[in-house]
């Protein structure tokens, strides 16, 4: 079982957002107590007050600590002496900066949803919030918590795929084939509403995370990215398709599919790597299968916790034997544990990390922040090669 | 959110078994809570009491309730007025018994791991004491609880696959092909130890699962069976594969197969039913898709919460949307939302049912013991027919 | 090119069956000349003497080599100096053995449908024929002509399996779901016909070939055998469904499960094999792909012509590069290729082996026989076990 | 059986190229004779006069129609009562122009390997030549020769899919990971040197293919192409790795991935379609099934004549019953055979179709040169969109 020591105790967890009707604040509440190294014990879960008082029991959040917005919350919990050690940011896009800046600057440390923000500009104030502060600062691209992810990681690492020349990632769903957003359907509205999402739609919603997945993966540097990005639904406001190619650094060639119109897709996330030494492919939706390939032998099929090949981050990211699959919600719990195990490091005074980190960190949000706003740019510029590339960035 | 109304807080668990080391014991405390249903308040975590009471940090449970026996816990909860509203019993084979009906016993409603009890006569007492005392008493065959099992379930019960004429049940697994109890690997010592496993090693430990799978699904009443039982690890005191013949009320030919010395398979539980009007196939390791097949028409996968042709019941055991892959935990968490619905409704004074529920009981648990008893006596038989049908099951 | 040498021409096919509206015929037809090593120039297509006139165009048989009886063909072909070097026999089961054995008297060699004859008692006086005359034989267990079926003997004989303890055959089928043998279906018609087909339904047409293809891969010899046959389509005469289970020399045990009347299940011939160093996987549907396992190893899918980790036999069984899928036709000529060698060896006036040969030859027809007599009647014995093991038989 | 009626013979096929140690020239062979419907009668097999003699017997040639080149063989078979009713042209692409031009001038259909020609100039040429001449002229995609590319074709034309939005196609391979034509591999060296295959190298062998898949299952014309070609092995002179998109006149957007430098992947041709009713994919290594989805359906598996679901012109592309799998060679006779209607067709004198043809014809030849050329053009632009349509173009 893992544990919080030195820290003695489990880490108070706020949650923002998540009140009736949400799907992912329930999911970040589940993963976040998922191992017991956590509780949650505040919230501001809507921004109607009543609807925020009336969900507080959903949660076992106590009354007193059930507040009706995320201001009062900051200040509230700034003067207990049992503040919350961290907060869970699960509210529409537009809204992730103000509530996030506000608990930075408080010192709090924050679990923040993709995309960072609304638009770069805020992404890069938030940024350096976090930086002058120092508070540990993950971002929920939660894919990047299943084991054999991280396997892939550090294989990578490790070599044993040579150079990366090539990654293929694809996010394809087909939940919005029609204009859900004209129904009453709350995921759909907000997501295609460009004033809640955003400049992109499925590229912001997904395309991200699709990028996100082969950069934690290859730890590649990008250099430039050209886009294309579609409208399949007439009338609807953001992009539902699209493809960006990235160059890498090191010459590399990458690709980014998404699409939210291709009929009976779920939620198919998959990415191919080739290496000059052997290339490999993952499927979220079996995401305890890793196939790794290399000319001349079998191909190989890595299972999650399948035996001594599994690396020690990867074997460290399961819960159960290999055969008894793991899923969704247990990635989301991994990218959980390793921002604990930053926070507990930080409560004992020891200075954290914050860039390549197990999780995903402010720099990834901010590296995302920065494709959605180029992709949409080369796109409008009928697919321009632009240049792409945070500063900050780093392998 | 599911919730415990009319009964207006959460349930209160305890645990026994699941010690420092355990493996199910922490497997029962993570599904127990993951809908936040219950709470974990009580245990006797080891028969170890050092062991127990230092256990008891790990689960949240304050010291007064870190007992160091059941018999203690069970008398010390009885007069609480906070008492547990159950215990989950999550202790090697041999000791199931004493501790099941000494709760039973006490009123308490159980949890009980699979294989119900060592032997038959065991099973059968405590089946009379759960009858006598009417509580709550659920046995976790947990791989009932995947929403596209219970999918299956709901279509053959509603007559979409026809007369079922046969289920070919598998449940192959590799980690015994060596002598691993010859180490000190704990799982290995246990299950194949006659002394602490019942008369049956992978028969006890994984065949009854893949009967009850087939039970489970299609209902059918069983009249005789037919097994051979082999061991391939030469000194092991106890089968590590074997076949069983099953001959259904109805002319139904079913079969069971259960090996733990198939290299490389990991825990490989696979079920494949023929009817007249359809067939169907689900596979463990692939949870989130269930296969169904017509004569003439195209193979159809379903998949879980994947559209209006999932069922009530498949429905409602799911957390996430299609795509955003559920598994092992969420599954076993599934048993015990179906056994807190009956666990509430007798809190409420209401009767209970206690055949053909949701959840599997402690008839299936009893049919269980019947199942292993036969094969091994068929299979000393040279797998001669036996009568196979206890007086009490019902579909 | 494979080529005839030192015969320095191609081999002289005669073909007995194959009429207008067969099928299987027309399988051999194709698959004996895929390779350019034969040419069909004779034939006796039908019983029915116009009918085989008229078919002879469809293959190019001249007309004066278009017989209008096998007894015909043969009187007629022994005379001639470019007579046909073997027959391939693709009538009914029931005609089997007066075809074969006239030719094989003859001294032609024989390519013959399986199961080999109508009864066991036919088989063995063809056996005799066979070691008299020492033509050589081949029956079209055509699925042991693919490349990795090939593999996994080669394989298992090279030891990398190590011993082998369990053997899970299976054959299922659907397309006997209904009563179409009361339609005009033909090929249901004679195969659900006791007078026509044998004992046996569904084992004679399919369990063999599901227990052969154990037989060939890991060369076990039998010794008992126990069978449960099922009738589950209501006035059918022979048996659609069934389970073998077989009790090895070595003490491995197999089982062979057949199906015809599983909804939606096409052709689903699949086997597992397990040795005490790694077992293996195949599934007829995709035949290019075979899963090799060992504990603590990555999962290996061999590929035909993968690597060089594929083997002689295998690797020589190819005509295509690996990813350019091989199919059934190919395989089926496989068979016939394994055939040519040995016939091509004894023109040259060379004794040729017939056991244990590439192709399966007549003892592994006679032990074929053996075991469909050997499950009915173990069948109609309550599924007692029964002594199986042809005298003959050999690894 | 397919038959050649009206007229009344075996068609007589001509080969150019397949002398000993080619590839594909025996897949021609085995391919365009499978079903009976040819025999190849004359060949000019090799530009080496000797090796070209040497190699007629292998395939039946008789020596007096074993040419020592195209040329000889023109002349001499225009002047034959019984000259080849179409030659078939398996050479390296840089010849395929002056002797599909050769032929077509003297009035013989032509089945031509793709590319089409060495680069645009030649095509242009080669198609008012066929225009002129109205021979029928045959490119072998060999890929749309599979039973399920058609049904795709035919339930797309059908309206099944609704609109299309989106092709992605992806042509992976491996086996020019290292720099294979560094060895005396045959298969390498041609096709990576930019004499003898022109201006591309992994988009003209693969590329092209993977293009013309979408091309043939949706009919969609193209506007405009962006291009991205890598060379990830150092020293190659032809591109291994690309990207290209393409916009269609619908406006659909299409990808093009193609890779020659993916460790271990062998033949990986894949589709995805997204129409606005349903989608669709396929995969050439699995080519017997056919993956259809729509939202809120299960997914559905179409199998190769998997029942009354399979459209008319998919079903008649099939020789054996579902589950008895078909693969390459059979996908490549349905091109022959297609092709074998229009030679009747014209042999009897009524005018041939020469555009949306079910084979692809040399409008979609030249339309692949053009891709090839616009992709490399594109690609030297930094990935600028070029005007891609071919004026004959239809759908």
């Amino acid at each position: 079982m893992p544990t919080n020591a030195p820290l003695d105790r489990k880490l108070r967890m706020g949650l923002i957002g998540g009140g009736q009707g949400s799907f992912i604040g329930r999911v970040h509440a589940t993963a976040a107590v998922l191992d017991n190294r956590a509780a949650l014990v505040a919230g501001a879960l809507s921004s109607d007050p009543a609807k925020a008082k009336a969900s507080a029991p959903d949660y076992d959040i106590p009354a007193d600590r059930a507040y009706t917005s995320y201001q009062e919350m900051a200040a509230a919990e700034a003067k207990r002496a049992d503040k919350v050690d961290f907060v869970s940011v699960a509210t529409p896009n537009h809204t992730h900066f103000e509530i996030a800046k506000t608990f930075a600057e408080a010192g709090f440390n924050v679990v923040c949803d993709k995309p960072l923000t609304f638009d770069l500009a805020q992404a890069e104030e938030l940024l350096k919030v976090v930086e002058k502060t120092g508070v540990v600062f993950a971002v929920t691209h939660n894919y990047t918590g299943y084991p054999l992810v991280r396997q892939a990681r550090e294989m990578i690492q490790a070599g044993e795929l040579g150079e990366i020349n090539a990654i293929r990632s694809n996010y394809i769903q087909g939940w919005l084939r029609t204009r859900l957003e004209s129904s009453d359907q709350k995921q759909a509205k907000w997501r295609t509403d460009p004033k809640q999402s955003g400049a992109a739609g499925c590229f912001g919603d997904i395309g991200t995370h699709a990028y996100n997945l082969g950069r934690y993966m290859t730890g590649l540097l990008p250099t430039e990215l050209s886009c294309s990005l579609k409208v399949f639904e007439e009338g609807r406001a953001l992009d539902d398709y699209g493809t960006a190619l990235i160059r890498y650094e090191n010459g590399a060639l990458g690709s980014v599919t998404a699409s939210q119109i291709s009929h009976g897709r779920e939620n198919d996330l998959f990415i191919e790597i080739d290496g000059t030494k052997a290339a490999l492919e993952w499927h979220q939706e079996e995401p305890n299968k890793l196939i790794v390939r290399k000319n001349g032998d079998p191909h190989k099929i890595y299972t999650r916790a399948g035996g001594p090949y599994i690396g020690t981050l990867s074997g460290s990211s399961s819960r159960l034997p290999s055969g008894h699959p793991e899923a969704f919600f247990e990635a989301f719990a991994n990218v959980y544990t390793a921002t604990y195990d930053a926070i507990v490091k930080r409560a004992g005074g020891q200075k954290v990390e914050s860039v390549n980190t197990v999780y995903p960190n402010v720099y990834d949000g901010v590296e995302g922040m920065l494709f959605i706003t180029k992709c949409v740019e080369s796109s409008k510029a009928n697919g321009g090669w632009l240049p792409f590339r945070h500063p900050k960035s780093r392998k």
